[in-house]
């Protein structure tokens, strides 16, 4: 059997014991288990956010492996575990939408509830179903117990709505920030792959207080601090500056509008 | 033989090189080991707080791991390294009181001061006895070797003082703030085990300025921003926000004063 | 065969999906691989600080590692990707520098241009060649393919300007602040091997407005907060405090200048 392949994906940040424990729980189910971190520094209780990290970094993965995600504010509650198949990888997750983006991208998905308790942790507390339900199925899974035995498919799992760009002009559109980067990158929700090929027109893009007219194959075409659109390694325009923070110049963050409009006349 | 675990617990940070070349005099040794981080991130210095993270999380892992701690602000001096077995572990670190939460668990423990030279780094430098000392000897142990190799019993090394809370009055106790995570989740030091029940009555907890009477089962039962005491998953009471930090609510940190009084006509 | 190590040593952060999308591209290609982190909290385009950490720990390493490094600044332009074998590793990075100091340590170092485009991710994205060819590439080097295969040898690759301290007087030099670490030690580029003999007479070290006069064994020498030199783990003259920051203590960061003076009638 090939060596199984276990991702975490968390808000649980570098400094508390709990990324070590889910780990701990992990490798003693399946010690041949090879465990990568995606990130463990989602903001605190923001699913989507830990949804797009998901989305950009899983497909990465060979197929078969195991993406562990736990940003879970309804811990304890009575939110579901879920257990879905997608892209020919599988996922543990809370029901709470953070697998939305990897669902929403293969319609053949399949979607469990996990019941088996067999495969948790005894006692499960009230407050770390990371270390005490997600992990212990997770490494299960990954050592070759089939998805059905951990509990029956359903179809009512929850889902984000995901903003797409509106049409609101003829030639323009108002969509949002998806995601600020460490290096200040401005990843917006205007697909490459619907709306890249408008950019070989006139275009502006209107982004907090500043206008960006200007597309670049690479960072190199650009002066430093200058500000550019640019097609982004996530699929996504994104609006960058050369060695700087275009989020910094530009006083933005995710979450925030983003206009584009198209053609000679385009102006605000 | 089973694939060797070792953890690593420092208080390095992760922008420097040290935790890698700790890493890389390991792989050199013991090339089959798994290694999973614990966290890097204990405050400079603060054997206190290696103490409880490393409690929290070694438990976790499967019997045999070897957990290797160092946080060292003796380095160089004449401080011992030790090699101590407790709970079915193996923990390499230095004689500071940073294993007194592991050790005090097992009544068996038994520890060694580590001498046998030959299972350091040539030369050893005087200021980073994790590359040079602690790695190496944890790696050697790892692949085989057998504790009384690296050195003799010892009885005396140093243990911490942790306070307990503290009787004040027929129905009061005082306490104190353990560790605050990631969260604001607030980690007293009064252990569930003795204190939970009490909380089944009225209670009242008081920490900073503010009064905590409620219990919650799970984060789901209060409201957003809203305090409760709660059974933390480190076996302690926690005060707790839901979505939200107490700590910040509270404004406090860890080693400030937590009162609990039990009873109808608890006040302060 | 031994299980391949490739480190990653990056200017990423920890929040995104990037390293991680490397180290799934990896485990894709070469599975047996035994992954470590070096650190990705470079400052972000700093090619000195990657070039100094990865000197710092390459060398613990078992022979045969394979360092893959991505500071990238140039990422999309024509910037060459480089294949280099020095002191025994292997090293795949960007043609920006960041190499420097590891192949100035092996005189016998060997670079190749990367022109075996069979060997990257396709497409190749404009923006994250760590993905698509710096990480496939290690991978593939890892798993066993020749270094010859991968591209032609090369010589004209770019070195940094690496400044050695420079004599300023009959008994005085100045030198530079190299790396300011985690805990506060002060870096300096004074090499020990050639200048850690001349402080065991009475020297002057001026830094930031204060002198240090005072050479410490070990931290234990000196008072909690005193300020000394020491001979620090990564082979250079440090300027250090016990349990404090020297730094902070005095104001100084990487770059700063670094004035030593030897002999009895030392002063500034």
């Amino acid at each position: 059997m090939k060596k199984p392949i276990i991702t975490l994906l968390t808000d649980f940040g570098s400094r508390d014991h709990y990324v070590a424990a889910m780990k701990g729980v992990i490798v003693g189910i399946c010690p041949e288990a090879g465990l990568v971190d995606i990130t463990h520094e989602i903001s605190a209780y923001e699913i989507a956010e830990g949804a797009y990290t998901l989305a950009q970094a899983a497909p990465c993965f060979p197929k078969g492996t195991v993406h562990l995600i736990v940003v879970d504010p309804g811990v304890g509650s009575s939110r579901r575990p879920l257990l879905a198949e997608a892209l020919g990888f599988r996922f543990i997750a809370p029901d709470n939408g953070v697998l939305t983006m990897v669902l929403n991208a293969d319609p053949k998905h399949r979607v469990r509830e996990i019941t088996a308790e067999k495969f948790f942790r005894n006692p499960v507390s009230r407050t770390f179903h990371g270390r005490d339900i997600f992990a212990p199925v997770a490494a299960h899974l990954a050592s070759g117990i089939a998805p059905a035995r951990f509990g029956p498919r359903i179809k009512d799992h929850l889902q984000l709505n995901l903003a797409k760009p509106a049409r609101t002009a003829r030639r323009g559109w108002t969509g949002t920030i998806l995601r600020v980067d460490h290096f200040g990158n401005i990843v917006t929700n205007f697909e490459w792959s619907a709306f890249g090929a408008m950019l070989s027109h006139d275009f502006v893009i209107r982004v907090g207080l500043r206008s960006v007219t200007r597309i670049a194959g690479n960072y190199s075409d650009i002066a430093p601090g200058e500000l550019c659109a640019i097609e982004g390694s996530a699929g996504y325009i994104e609006i960058s500056a050369r060695e700087a923070s275009a989020a910094s110049i530009l006083g933005v963050a995710a979450g925030a509008p983003i206009d584009l409009k198209i053609g000679t006349s385009s102006a605000f």
